[in-house]
């Protein structure tokens, strides 16, 4: 049952957020959040999953420091005229006033840069590829939620690469893409990928490539962004290199991230009215074992239950124990969005059988006893197949080709993204936000076709649709 | 060898921090550094080892706020007096002043506490414990020092625990005590344990128990803290809990932390003259394979390396396979500290063999390709142990048993710690301080004797040394 999750999603997330434990809302600093245990131990294991592919992928991971002062921070003009306004800053210690103001960090361009300055001296130095994952603040005066759009940022994980040429930079571009795509599919996160229009590119950068997603109220949901940073920063910081025949040569850069809102679309997406519904890949628990008590054979069962948990003991498995009745801790588990559950029981042990229960479907399976472990690892593949399936059907559901102006607010009207060819110019995503409420969020390519507003062919479609 | 270790202490551990590439310390906010990727892969290896010490002792990982509103952080008043003078404070959002000022936690007391005291209702949610790895700030006005005293601690791992008897508290701070005995028997960090005088105890605390060790120049370093916070703190933040019989009593506390120092320790313990030596247990790399080329036959060479690589790949190891000469890629091991060098050239395949280097003793063995992985496996173990032992040894030739004041004065004058019996008051401290420049730093049991200052029998011993 999907009703509750579709038709009133905001009052659904906020609910499993608490029920499942994920975050504290109440922390008294607004925009900021308690990660609880449960929560805690999903972000973890979604931080193990990018470290695992940005490592493979050549990456070294870092860690700069949080304050960032003001002479740094202000050096490069478009990228302070585009955060200036979100920094918080700090103006004291103890009882004294700074000498220099200090920015809590809202990136870690201004912070990195400097030191990447000291570090490349020569082409032998590059490629450099770094990455942390830190902390970061923003002054948001839009409206804060958890995980979305947050004072505190809890999960920035920032990745700078530096190369030699602008074609290294390209194709590293391309590389982050990849890197971002596998982590996504792995999480069975749907996607869309497009070009920022200029106008919302990340300040400093020559081009920016997002992965949006859409939430099932139909906004769209900045997930991952790519940035080809050119020799933008380079030139302020100067950050140079020898080349091979002696010059000095500013490094050309890109840097992309991630935050929270990955585990909140992982969240979001794959859930149903009963709660969550974990990735196996990433669930703190993928299988939880619920023994069927009988009075007069309690042992038995509870002797049979814990040699289950040892077989399965190569998954992150739970026996629950607790003295309840076995439907209050379905429920419990259930709500948490543990993937599969196991019940065994006299008659399971008299037929040399176990049942197992998919989250995703509520199916029930009988399998004999002696085919536990290999029927486990097929199920728990076959859920993280079904949630991304259906994730990326859900989303497909809400995209919408739109021909004309019209069919653009019809579609964000009914609560979907529209997909209209556009000439990429500002006065006509203008026309169409004068229309739709919402201007172009991206642009992919595309067939050639003609643009909504001034019928000039494009071989682009823009991305239109309400926003996170 | 280790002389200039031993006699130019401060200069060999700046050094080490910048040759084997564990920190930047050009960064340029005083007190903060960068942490470089192979330095931040020994961090991540002693994070890795805590976390599993904690958890298997029954806590969970959760993650709280770094902003304090000020009229939390003001609530306890020890506690503020106690930090005032080194908090940083947020004063700005974008142009923007702030309604409330924002306190950098020094510290999670006051951010975790007003949430605690919601997650935690009647005598069956106690006992509680968690803890969270995350960044700290203490405005320092002494002088700073990478690792040891730094403005952004960037590895705070506090533990915070809630109880519902006084007894169940007091045990808590000796599971925490061994805790960490065990995490710094694994890194092989010597200890002292004592109980801080009352003039130096945590704010807020009933008492704290400090772990303390002692750095080549004789001088203290304060590696770990363990509070009983009684009834403190609860009643401050009103933690109450419902007992079996209906009635609200306050939570007793403890809480017990960690820090960066801990790599300190680690790096600074075990090196010499030629650098690092890092301890297997979290060296980034464990074992480095060394190609000894002859130029007819490199590539047999090369065969063979990889496939002893592939045979030890239960280890953390490297083939390097730079163009250099081996001696530079020994120098370059050397001073990062990898435990164990593996050559291998043409005379040793010729002979089956393989030589190992130890990287603490030098020492140069010959094996039997056939009894390699086992044999790398013993070293290991073996170089640990004596990376242990020297540690141990080397600290306790700095510890000296004082009868006297003068013993005192002459083993602080020598750059050593001196035990003193003393008999716990304020004023023969101060007598102390006065004689040898600096007062009693802890309090350890042992056998009954006189207080070297006024004569009164005592069954305590004083720690009196220089600190960091």
């Amino acid at each position: 049952m999907r009703d509750r999750w579709r038709n009133s999603f905001s009052e659904w997330y906020a609910e499993q957020l608490d029920r499942a434990e994920i975050l504290d809302v109440r922390y008294p600093v607004k925009g900021t959040y308690v990660w609880r245990p449960y929560g805690f131990r999903i972000r973890a294991n979604v931080l193990k999953l990018i470290r695992q592919i940005l490592d493979e992928a050549g990456h070294e991971e870092a860690l700069f420091p949080l304050l960032i002062p003001e002479h740094e921070f202000a050096k490069e003009a478009r990228h302070i005229a585009g955060f200036e306004d979100e920094v918080y800053w700090v103006t004291h210690g103890g009882r004294s006033e700074l000498g220099v103001k200090l920015a809590l960090r809202p990136t870690s361009e201004t912070a990195m840069y400097p030191i990447l300055a000291l570090w490349i001296r020569s082409h032998a130095d590059l490629p450099l590829k770094i990455y942390q994952v830190v902390n970061t603040f923003r002054y948001e005066t839009k409206h804060t939620r958890p995980l979305i759009r947050m004072r505190e940022i809890t999960t920035f994980k920032e990745a700078h690469t530096a190369h030699a040429s602008a074609e290294d930079a390209e194709r590293q571009v391309q590389v982050a893409v990849e890197c971002y795509r596998r982590f996504f599919d792995a999480l069975g996160i749907p996607y869309i990928i497009s070009r920022r229009p200029e106008w919302d590119k990340f300040p400093g950068a020559e081009y920016t490539i997002a992965f949006d997603t859409i939430f099932p109220d139909g906004r769209l949901l900045q997930i991952a962004t790519v940035h080809n940073l050119g020799q933008n920063f380079s030139r302020t910081f100067e950050i140079t290199f020898e080349t091979p025949e002696g010059r000095q040569e500013y490094a050309y850069q890109t840097c992309y991230g991630i935050s929270d809102r990955v585990i909140a679309a992982l969240l979001a997406l794959h859930g149903d009215d009963s709660g969550l519904c974990l990735m196996p890949e990433v669930a703190p628990l993928q299988v939880v074992v619920v023994p069927i008590w009988f009075k007069e054979r309690k042992e038995e069962v509870d002797r049979e239950a814990e040699a289950i948990v040892r077989e399965l003991s190569c998954f992150r498995v739970h026996l629950d124990t607790r003295e309840l009745r076995p439907g209050a801790k379905y429920y419990h588990w259930e709500l948490r969005g543990v993937p599969l559950r196991v019940e065994i029981g006299p008659r399971d042990i008299e037929n040399r059988q176990v049942t197992l229960v998919r989250r995703d479907t509520g199916e029930r399976i009988t399998v004999a006893r002696s085919a536990l472990r290999q029927e486990v690892e097929r199920q728990l593949r076959s859920i993280g197949d079904a949630l991304r399936e259906r994730a990326w059907q859900e989303m497909r559901s809400m995209l919408r080709e739109a021909g004309a102006l019209e069919d653009i607010e019809k579609a964000v009207g009914e609560r979907c993204v529209a997909l209209a060819p556009w000439c990429g110019s500002k006065e006509c995503d203008e026309t169409i936000e004068a229309h739709a409420g919402v201007g172009v969020g991206g642009v992919m390519e595309a067939e050639p076709g003609r643009c909504v507003v001034c019928g000039r062919s494009t071989k682009h479609r823009g991305i239109v649709g309400r926003s996170y």
